[in-house]
């Protein structure tokens, strides 16, 4: 039987991060370590390497997922470790797992197989803190809000207009709706509130597009947590929160270094949200990566609709970032599952369904050239995969001038990927790269989310409601320039998370706009959104524990 | 004019903790690093030293509090560095800061002046991340709970009698009585909730007490959550929660390592409410500082009326402990007001009160005496005290037998503490200590709070409703060998704050009891118990900020 993921992250044979980090050029002395394997890095020696040229960057992206699973964060570590396996120096970008899903349905998100970051038990549990560091600071600022409508509430807070919700790193739908200072006179006044699991926060999405402390500093003070009856708006700044909030937030904001299974070095930090925000790792980390590497491996959340729009439109956008390379993940069962295949059949072999459902991946494929960066397509390898279904990829592939690559480092590791890491050296190295938005800042809001609509999600056509429309024109006013966010079920190019495939003519209809005034975007809302997880009727929770070595069982 | 503390805490030169780990025979290697100032310990190397000969033990406790001021933790921090200025091998065991209250009113604590404890803002802050454990801790066990109820309540959790609140490390008020599961079938049944703050959560307690990550593990199992409509008690082992909260707590429970101004080791280590719970760093913490050091210097919450009861009757029986010493820190101006004198006159020489005061100080003297523990008054200086006043102290205090030396700790650091020092070493080498518990175990739970009330608060008798007198002989049958843990107002020996200097003969109103089965003892509550603090009109948090040089400014 194959070895479970936490029994292979066990038997890693990991260096002090003290040597990883030499390797890249890093002095023991400006890493503030947390315990023998975890580190971050000094400002000082983030501030010393601004003058480094910058290493190429590539984008992990997939198809649009599928419960047969497609191993985005796998193929990123494996690719890293192929790239350093092939004597290129690469270093790998990836989000922080939160804590709370651990105790849910999936387990722990550090990576599969032989390509796993580690140590994995303790990048998904508390790591360096970072998620309590943002939830503490987030819940600060709720409280200074209650507080001061408490105290005479001078700014005219309308209690029935506040955003600012609070956060707890947990899945715990009894929170979602909440009714809070009840109990009479000493605790406020009674008012409706709720709570969003801590990679929600707005604060997740600010820290992540931050350039360095200051810059965050001031963008938590544009956080909107309310408004008046008149509806003015309240900003964090107006509660003075935003300095207790930044010194909250002062170690946090330093990339945590870690290690793959190879000894190869990873920056895990951040992660917000894929839907009501941008799902990709820290500005910080990703900056720094370059600064390091020739090769900064990094990923993006969902499929490439979702992820890859989000990492070009907004994080590149923002940051000044120029990617050079993206791959794109799909596996033979998860398009077997867009070509209309059951989960219990995907064993067999179909390879009329996976030409079929082929055309996801095609539509992801001709997405990638509308940002003028080249794509490669890393087919991540399953036992049952047969040459024929194979070769149904790469068919589809090639007429869109993309390779498409088996990988196999979930049982290989590094090994498993030289190929598709040769390739995608070559494609970084060409110059074709030539990054460019979808949109530019200047095209209005509505324009953007039908841009995005079309020539994405292959949509007809955007609709909405007057009531939408006009709160539209309202931020097209001081927000226009802002990129959008696009909040749709990440298991379609459509809003239906049924369609799967590469369906097309279809409208999208916004539901809601939202205004992340901190993080810089307008959050569009196509459908119901789910921003605090529930536990499912056996959590993982129930099965996790400490064996009597004082190992963790459970956790995978 | 003066420094602040913040000031002197970033003047500070402080070691790298492997040096201050080093002089109390820690080597580097054991050591889990949390960057260069701050580590924990290994359980190899704790396990390693079992067989070592304990220490003395001295504890450091106090007068009943007044607003102005004793200085417990600064006394504790001082007393340490003397000792080791005297040439002795001393530890200190410290409880460690809540974040919530530090934007709150008081700002930090870790001792203050020159007696302080550093890196003073990690310590403040995040730390090493112990009580955000804890709070997750404490947050998955509520999340089952709801969970358990949602997908069927099997175990027939009755919702109105759910014990088990939330948690948050914040002072937020309009958390300590909410709605929970508003908002429709997906997200619950509505119920009555609320929220402590993360310090007054019984994992604290349990954490605290727990000899080990097993007997931790256990006593989680032992919490119960809530009851049956046939008020059967639910465990938290019943929602099948413990495991994944000790996998939570694993790294939480090794003690934290620090160092003082004057780089003497500190072990700074969980800290419990001292009303609802017992007020002593964990016992962990403790036990190692014994095997470590001739002389450890530890501190309990709150007066000794509370704090020195506490640390006796359920600190050291339940851990097996030998106190050798007792330290009663004064302070002039604290008498004064025992004394019936007036804030704003304190700068007043006023022997008269300082003789009146000193009846409460000569009731805690009396007090430790029945423990059968040596004791010694440590006056900390104020600069407006006057000879006069102080031979007052001493007069009051010999009648008794007792010392009461002069301690300037907060000027001087450790030189200011040389006297004090010595005489802690005479009586705790004396042999003088034969530590009893004021009560054994076998004493009725009623007895025992009638006890408490008599021989510690000069109390003349206990009151309770029928329904409390019938909790408390249910309570008898199956945990009538629990020590009881008084909740108590800390400003005075009876349950009316407004009662200073040493009142007897008043009845203590017994008003409702709680079974702590994780923890191990019975609450019992005689007042009013904030187990959520609120935040003043203007809070700490709106002047604490980064400033130009990345320094944190407004924390004191």
């Amino acid at each position: 039987m194959a070895k479970s993921d936490i029994e292979i992250a066990r038997e890693a044979k990991m260096q002090p991060i003290t040597q990883v980090a030499e390797k890249i050029g890093i002095p023991a002395d400006q890493l503030l370590q947390y315990g023998p394997n975890k580190a971050k890095l000094s400002f000082d020696f983030i501030n010393s390497i601004q003058g480094n040229k910058d290493g190429k960057l590539i984008l992990v992206t997939a198809i649009n997922p599928t419960p047969a699973g497609e191993g985005k964060t796998t193929t990123t570590v494996g690719l890293g470790d192929g790239l350093n396996r092939i004597g290129k120096k690469a270093i790998m970008a990836l989000r922080e797992p939160s804590l709370g899903p651990c105790f849910g349905v999936k387990g722990g998100a550090a990576g599969g197989g032989y390509a796993q970051v580690v140590p994995m038990e303790d990048i998904n549990l508390h790591f360096t803190g970072d998620f309590h560091a943002i939830g503490v600071a987030h819940n600060l600022l709720s409280a200074l809000l209650d507080n001061h409508i408490y105290w005479g509430n001078e700014l005219g807070i309308d209690s029935r207009r506040v955003q600012w919700k609070r956060v707890v790193d947990m899945n715990d739908r009894a929170l979602r709706a909440i009714t809070n200072s009840m109990g009479g006179v000493a605790n406020g006044y009674p008012r409706q509130d709720g709570y969003d699991i801590v990679v929600a926060s707005e604060i997740m999405a600010i820290f992540c597009l931050s350039k360095d402390l200051n810059d965050l500093s001031n963008r938590l003070g544009d956080i909107i947590v309310a408004y008046t009856r008149e509806k003015k708006p309240i900003y964090a700044r107006d509660l003075k929160g935003p300095g207790a909030m930044a010194v909250l937030l002062k170690d946090a904001i330093s990339p945590n270094l870690v290690q793959t299974l190879e000894n190869n070095a990873a920056f895990i930090h951040g992660g917000p949200f894929a839907n009501i925000a941008h799902g990709c790792n820290s500005v910080i980390a990703t900056k720094t990566a370059l600064k390091l590497a020739d090769y900064v491996v990094t990923e993006a959340g969902f499929g490439a609709d979702l992820g890859a729009e989000k990492f070009f439109d907004i994080k590149c956008r923002k940051a000044g970032l120029k990617p050079d390379a993206v791959v794109i993940v799909a596996t033979v069962r998860a398009l077997k599952m867009h070509g209309g295949v059951a989960k219990a059949d995907l064993g067999d072999e179909n390879v009329d369904a996976v030409t079929k459902g082929s055309e996801n991946l095609a539509r992801h494929i001709a997405n990638i050239k509308k940002f003028k960066v080249p794509a490669v397509v890393a087919i991540n390898q399953f036992i049952t995969d047969t040459d024929a279904e194979i070769a149904a990829i790469s068919a589809a592939c090639e007429a869109l001038g993309a390779k498409a690559i088996i990988a196999s480092h979930w049982a290989n590791g590094g090994a498993g990927t030289e190929e598709l890491a040769h390739h995608v050296v070559e494609l970084a190295d060409s110059g074709v790269a030539d990054f460019t938005p979808l949109y530019p800042d200047e095209m209005p809001l509505w324009e953007k989310i039908e841009t995005i609509a079309t020539e994405i999600y292959g949509a007809s056509e955007i609709i909405a409601d007057a009531s939408v429309r006009k709160q539209i024109a309202e931020l097209q006013e001081n927000y226009g320039h802002y990129p959008v966010c696009m909040a749709k079920t990440q298991y379609s190019f459509s809003t239906d998370p049924s369609l799967l495939g590469a369906p097309s003519g279809h409208a999208v209809p916004v539901r809601e706009v939202r205004l992340s005034a901190g993080a810089g975007f307008i959050v569009v809302v196509t459908g119901a959104i789910m921003t605090m997880p529930g536990l499912p009727r056996q959590p993982a929770a129930n099965n996790i524990y400490l064996n009597d070595d004082g190992q963790i069982e459970g956790l995978f």
